[in-house]
């Protein structure tokens, strides 16, 4: 099968490799849309040593079964490979799993490929009428659904509904749309690049603004800079609560004093739960996470091409999905 | 009236002031125990600017009102004074009251004094047999009673029930107490000095320990150093929560990185509500906070050397109450 390759710091090879086979108690999946994560693009710079070459990147995965009963299904995939018997898993915390596994982190190579093999309790059938290309959303929205909720629960009941998303990058995007389909409606965009900020406002009617000195009830970190934390830190208001999305800088920049004084709760926030997944697949389904069109498809052949964008900020979409087939 | 006077860095004075009289809507509370806490020390070192010399300090009174229709009634003092009327006041977060004062801050002068004016509503009546130096314990176990409470809202509903309190002054054994107070019975205190540690387990029944490398699944920083928040982020569990009390160094410590992989929540809190205050003066009458015998006092006119002492270490109490009247 064709695969793109992480070979070392900002080396990509698009290249023939030995085809994905069906694991034992798996399904092979015929990837037909898989998108860039910042996470990917983290690896891509050579600063994860959780990822180390050469390794098969990208874990937001849509396609179709291929062989077996269930030949032709389309689904989704949710990426964390989890043991579903330790208490975490038990009591539906499966992304605190201690011996989770996700795809595109050694054992498991990632779907920057034609083909994946995967759990079947790890899929969410898409519907008739939805793309596949945007059910391959499904999990950079479940992070944030997820991260959305986790703030929600942490907000005094009798709380202003205001909440600031830091970064309009997919994440960030995505935040604000689960906190809407939450049914928050007071959202605002911190998002500094002019052309992802033309792009907020213009394609995807969202409230987007260069910077803020306001005060806000809720604020989601998607980006996860000491800068961006200080920001976070700086506009919570008292007895508020900062969401953590995502792995910039692994520390600095949290106003200790601030949030002590201020009774204000920092919440660290990873991936979703195996819940938190299927209801996020279900409201897009649904239609509650709007229109969904603010993608740009690219083939996985220029996937190099597509990470060099990224990286010089030549990309106003907040997301790029690669297909495997085009 | 006697009272002692802050008068700069490491400079208390014990002499004759105007007395305190009853301000309008105010009464007159003859002051019969007030504690020495952190933040007094804090202070008296240099390192408070919201607390400028000459100022009287101490903010943990009990006394017996003075004049008036309520001459002779004991009580213990909520210190925290607020407007009643803002949205953090009628959601019943008074502490996050944006023109909350304090006494020993300016406006409001402390009491480490014999005599001192709060409006009534601040005032818990104290039962027979209760004595006035327990009372006086109120304000310290309510910080600590308020910090256990919000920890365990924010614990998920499944999680075990294991609490780490990272240091054994007022603040951390009266953190373990609340814990057990609310239910939970496996509390572990970390205090590094010797003497305070034999205090804690000889005469406080309590679990202390020098270190531990454990994790808990709750972790009470009462402490409040970049070091203390290196130690709670290095031992919450994963998807655990960490209350953080109060403020040895504004800034450092947490390790961001662990936060977020770990989905652990990080709670800044700041004093209590009224319904935390008055909840604790409760549990300290019902004795559902142990004996509560883990002070020494002393008279007001040895206050300077008390601070010296608990400066220098030589205090093995978690807690020393003055006398005004002695």
């Amino acid at each position: 099968m064709k695969a793109l390759i992480y070979d070392g710091e900002q080396q990509l090879g698009y290249r023939e490799v030995a085809s994905a086979e069906a694991r034992e108690n798996e399904v092979l999946i015929r990837v037909e849309a898989v998108g860039i994560c910042g996470s990917d693009m983290h690896a891509y710079l050579g600063h994860d040593n959780r990822r180390p070459a050469p390794l098969i990147l990208g874990h937001e995965a849509a396609g179709t079964i291929v062989g077996g009963a269930q030949d032709g299904r389309r689904v989704t995939v949710n990426p964390l490979v989890t043991c579903q018997t330790c208490p975490a898993c038990e009591s539906g915390r499966q992304n605190l799993c201690k011996t989770r596994q996700i795809i595109s982190m050694p054992p498991r190579e990632g779907a920057f490929a034609q083909y994946l093999t995967m759990p079947d309790r790890n899929l969410v059938t898409v519907p008739d009428g939805v793309s596949i290309a945007k059910a391959a959303l499904t999990e950079p929205l479940a992070v944030s659904w997820h991260a959305a909720r986790l703030v929600l629960n942490a907000l005094h009941p009798q709380s202003e509904h205001r909440a600031l998303v830091i970064g309009g990058g997919a994440i960030g995007l995505a935040a604000a749309l689960a906190l809407k389909a939450m049914d928050f409606e007071d959202v605002t965009i911190i998002e500094p690049n002019p052309a992802r900020r033309a792009f907020l406002v213009d394609t995807c009617q969202q409230k987007a603004v260069a910077d803020t000195n306001e005060g806000f009830n809720v604020v989601i970190d998607a980006v996860g800079y000491a800068s961006t934390r200080a920001k976070a830190s700086e506009l919570a208001e008292p007895g508020g609560a900062i969401a953590h999305v995502g792995l910039g800088e692994d520390t600095g920049g949290i106003d200790v004093r601030r949030l002590t004084l201020q009774e204000i709760t920092f919440i660290g926030t990873y991936t979703y739960t195996d819940q938190d997944f299927r209801d996020t697949a279900q409201a897009i389904f649904d239609g509650r996470l709007d229109e969904l069109d603010w993608f740009e498809t690219r083939s996985l052949a220029e996937g190099a091409e597509a990470f060099q964008d990224l990286k010089s900020g030549r990309v106003s979409a907040p997301k790029i999905i690669l297909d495997p087939w085009a």
